[in-house]
């Protein structure tokens, strides 16, 4: 499958934190750790766990710019 | 400002295309170029140009996650 | 690859317009048309065109719910 | 009440799940179950059920497109 | 329609400025004007125009909070 | 720092609930009360607690216009 998302940033999880209905899965992607919240139903059908390789997945509309 | 978005990537803002009404910002964080489409006034506002430093910021619930 | 969005409704593209950054494909699901906002950028990659099989994906957290 | 959202599909409830802070709804339109993500408080404020009519309500800017 | 956005902000509109598919329409709601990107069929269907009372309609999820 | 966000709501928080990984903060703008649903983490990072003055961070993307 192919998305048009514009970004797909490659990675390996490190943290699976289920809570009672969605889960926070943390995936370091060189050396960056960013934070994914998502249904506890796509952790289990994605068998998702620390080690893993994944991506981190953002349409560019939910992209915002900050500058210091 | 400090923002509750858990995702805040540090890089160099390396293309800013405008369109009608949306522009596409181009960022490189890390080797990695993630793509955010804003509005054209926030290009203005924030003065936005190839070469500066800025920040790819993305809200948690924002972020999916991909497996192979 | 597996996405962990929890919504991907298959069927066919039945337009596509492209803006000036933004384009606007309409995808018919099982006979309701969904209208999806993306960079042209992946319309060009993914080659979208009329009459393409391809889904729509929505992540749970941004579907609403509505009652009469 | 009109909304600027693009996507309104029409169906029924099929399941309410509520979390700690988060329920997911499912909702059945033509055939396809699509998952929202919503507050509890909307549930309840809402009152829905299971086998109520109701709408899956989703901005075209959140809407992605895959291909195989 | 009621909907299970949390956040309807009661407004007039103050500007719509059409772009080539993506408008941004302004309104101001008790003295703060808010921003909407939204699709130019979406102004058209719902005849948006400066002076008309319309409400913002933002989902919890996608509310960030900031400090100083 | 400044972001892209084209909407920065001030106001004071006055409520803040925790769930087992999302949390809904409640904050007082202008007399409406917005509700954010942000981590459990980013509560704690920010110190979010009631009678803190704060504001409620929405990108342009994310609203949508209601009309009766």
């Amino acid at each position: 499958m192919k998305i048009s998302a514009r970004n797909v940033l490659k990675g390996k999880i490190v943290e699976v934190k289920k809570g009672a209905t969605t889960a926070h899965v943390r995936i370091d992607v060189g050396g960056t750790v960013v934070t994914a919240s998502i249904t506890n139903e796509a952790v289990d059908e994605l068998k998702l766990a620390p080690g893993m390789s994944a991506s981190a997945v953002v349409k560019a509309s939910d992209v915002m710019i900050a500058v210091e």
